[in-house]
């Protein structure tokens, strides 16, 4: 367990960082905001004994993860202990060009959270969820939508997850030779890589006087996608 | 099984695209191009029942995968079955804003590709994958490079999957708002997103007279990273 009190996530053999431990971070403050950042995870499952990587968009609220569940939806369901998984988070932030192939290397940041996946059920819980779905990303947004219908709820999946334990990996040192190699006369560089926003493209069939919430104006070219998010997180949860 | 010939992967229980089946592709040209996009992957393995996903480094060829496994290694030492693993390969092309919730969604490409992951043990197989672990990135770079040395050859792990079965599942399709929805007064949009290359960071301590190799050329500022690591493929395995 972990000696670093109740603000930090419990460590033990399943997310110890095992290589590179000087990389890890299991502090709610760092895995937390590494995860408001993003939009796109990958959940790990087992089912009948094998590994599922899935793609999918989720959020955080707390100590919970969230994310859209559907083709996990079969599996899920009637689970009332949940099912083990693993939500990954990575940004590729380089990759890293040095002078031997040992240091060949990429900066990056990323978190696993380990827990029990369960479908959500209940109505009020859902609907919720359905909610913050949207206004996680696009706050305020879920108000100003055509409502959902009773079919439309039946058919989203949504799956919950309780943090139970978490790590961050972060490498940021970009170029890192041996000293010794500085003497070899080969090209070395760090090639930064960002994800971006492109130009919004506006519907072409608004009705007039329809424009652009000021909610959305984080959205906007050439911001890195990841600030526009944690920027949206921030005012979504603002009361929370 | 699949019904598609040997150009495709076959399908089953596994592989089968089974939410938006219409979104579903196994033939050999869809999933390889786009495994040949990335440098990052997700990786879902099964330990001690419980799964793991991890973030790594990878590249193909042919139908095998590889990657970069330290993590790994201990679980698939002496695995001469393999372990089973999913690796997982995504972009992420565009947040949808529709008129109701249930039609927001994103625009993306991935593929999930299973098999059995092999820790490769054989040195001269591994000497080879640890040139092919650069050069396929960076073309030719390891004739350059400081050679490596035994040491560093046996601290690195490299991973190998023959890919068994594989899916590939795209949506493009940007904005799509049920057709009587256009009628309501709300927002919609389409963001685009994109991962690019920013300005090379070169060493400032080249050696006078080394010079960037013109097989760099195609990681410049503002490319899309996957138009890059694309090109860099097809010079990789231009005899292959």
């Amino acid at each position: 367990m972990s000696e670093q009190g109740l603000t930090s996530y419990p460590v033990d053999a399943v997310n110890r960082v095992k290589r590179r431990h000087d990389r890890g971070h299991y502090d709610h403050a760092t895995v937390h905001a590494l995860l408001d950042t993003a939009a796109l995870c990958h959940v790990a499952y087992v089912v009948d004994g094998l590994p599922y990587c899935t793609p999918t968009l989720y959020w955080r609220e707390g100590q919970t993860l969230y994310w859209h569940g559907s083709s996990a939806s079969r599996m899920l369901r009637n689970q009332s202990e949940g099912q083990a998984a693993c939500l990954t988070v990575t940004h590729l932030d380089s990759l890293v060009l040095a002078r031997c192939g040992f240091n060949h290397s990429a900066d990056y940041r990323s978190v696993m959270a380990f827990g029990h996946a369960r479908l959500i059920e209940d109505q009020t819980e859902k609907e919720r969820a359905l909610v913050m779905m949207v206004d996680r990303f696009f706050p305020d947004r879920t108000a100003t939508l055509r409502p959902s219908t009773t079919q439309e709820i039946k058919a989203t999946a949504v799956v919950a997850m309780n943090i139970e334990k978490a790590s961050a990996k972060i490498r940021s040192k970009g170029l890192a030779d041996d000293d010794e190699d500085y003497a070899f006369p080969t090209y070395a560089e760090r090639i930064p890589v960002r994800t971006v926003i492109g130009a919004p493209e506006q519907c072409d069939r608004l009705l007039p006087g329809v424009t652009r919430p000021a909610t959305l104006a984080g959205f906007s070219a050439g911001r890195l996608l990841e600030h526009a998010l944690t920027e949206a997180y921030a005012m979504s949860y603002r009361t929370g």
